[in-house]
């Protein structure tokens, strides 16, 4: 029997998570709080939801949405079926966020982060109509969080431009400074990208002319790039490899990109010039180490 | 007695313009829609509009919004009250998108070219609830046609990326190819742009690095950069000087930003490094000649 929870302990547990990753976002207190949020999105979306299938128009991926039971006609956003696994995630939650978390298998490390991105997500399409603003802060935090944790250090989220006789500040997504002789990180975040995404390398042209070519490492995180058509009920992926190609050419490089749900359409881009290299966020905790020191080529 | 105008017959002179300006952006069809159209807002806003005036927290700009006579509540866009003059725009309705055009004083142009790029946008915001898209899609057809008139040449709007081995399609806003020995004119139309804007940048650079620095230049061009808080009343303008000066420094050079509004926090960005030239786009009209054939200094 599934243990009952309401719409507002969903929200008061997002609540918690936010206000404590504002304080701290590196903080034990953020580990804590968030993983309650994905026990309770859980708990949520099996008491009150039901699992609906999707039709998939992409090769190799079968996708899933969550209608409410009490009103079926409120549906949450599509979710990967092999990736999303509540009982993984459950099983595997108290190594969320430790050091230890790079010890499970690759693909158990998949599931945890995935479910772990989509479950309060779903939870809160069911709960707030059209509402786009709460899953992209979470997923930002949600990551920062990770980031910050595997890091041991919090981001800053504007740079000093200093040249000669001006000085100016730049908003930026957020930067991880690593300390001396460490490359800092640049960590844009975003639910998926489409045509925005040029913002990405512009803001790392920007780093690169103002502290020189890869002092920064850029580093894109994205959940996915699924995009579910509300009239056929189908789920499809919006992917534009020409651009992200001309943009690595001739912007800037950037030198990994995440995905929570890896296109497969992106993951090739690492087989050819300019060899842009996206794949799981679940190698983030095996490369850390490497992104913070290699060159140019990491 | 001002002519009485429906609503339907706003929409109805509207859709005429798009369909002329879609099957040959530079014609003359365009031209004669584009001026029915404005009067027709014009006579709408007399019969079935009343202007209110607005708090202005913008120094030595004021503006006037306009309600709708049988529904006060409805109230559209702020328009700058010096530049709209719907006399001055009837006055010399004939010679916009005509040569002669350049004849008339600065301020003349300045009025007319402000009235027709607001008036039918402040009668769509009446008509039509929260439609943020018309409007956006009539001025980029409006500045684009006054330019591909003046160039005598239709724009297209993606370019070719060759390279060795690969060939792509780069989307990007209206490209002009003006022929040989003569810049080609990289012109993206906003109504404003708020952070979005780093966006024009980035694709200047693109257009750098595959065709060659200012092989094409960059003229942006915007309405305003004003801000109706909708609680106060107060018309704001929301400007991004640092942060313009550092795309200008590490990204890409823009050859002009020309607004029909122009801040004057953008218009000081001309007398000091980087020296982002930015002014009237009343001035468009008498530098025509000197964007297609100038250097990097133009």
């Amino acid at each position: 029997m599934a243990r009952m929870i309401r719409t507002d302990q969903v929200g008061e547990a997002y609540a918690r998570f936010v206000k404590a990753a504002k304080s701290d976002l590196k903080g034990s207190a953020a580990t804590h709080d968030l993983r309650e949020l994905v026990g309770v999105s859980i708990a949520f979306l099996r008491s009150q939801g039901a699992p609906k299938p999707l039709k998939s128009r992409v090769p190799g991926k079968n996708y899933i949405g969550f209608v409410l039971k009490s009103n079926q006609k409120k549906l949450s956003r599509p979710v990967n079926s092999e990736l999303f696994a509540p009982e993984v995630a459950e099983k595997h939650i108290d190594l969320l966020g430790s050091p230890e978390f790079s010890h499970l298998t690759r693909a158990e490390r998949q599931s945890v982060l995935y479910t772990g991105a989509t479950v309060f997500c779903c939870a809160n399409d069911l709960i707030r109509q059209d509402d786009r603003k709460t899953p992209g802060s979470f997923f930002e935090y949600y990551i920062g969080h990770l980031v910050a944790r595997t890091f041991d250090v919090n981001p800053d989220n504007e740079i000093k431009v200093l040249n000669l006789d001006m000085e100016a500040s730049l908003p930026t997504d957020l930067i991880f400074d690593l300390g001396k002789n460490k490359n800092k990180i640049h960590l844009p975040v975003k639910l998926s990208t489409r045509e925005r995404v040029i913002q990405v390398w512009a803001h790392q042209r920007v780093l690169d002319g103002v502290y020189g070519t890869n002092r920064f490492k850029g580093v894109l995180v994205c959940l996915t790039e699924t995009n579910l058509k509300r009239e056929s009920g189908e789920v499809v992926e919006i992917c534009l490899p020409d651009q992200w190609t001309i943009y690595q050419m001739f912007i800037a490089q950037l030198a990994r990109i995440y995905y929570l749900d890896p296109p497969t359409v992106y993951r090739r881009l690492a087989d050819k010039y300019p060899f842009i290299k996206v794949t799981s966020f679940a190698d983030f905790f095996d490369e850390q180490a490497l992104l913070t020191t290699g060159g140019a080529g990491v």
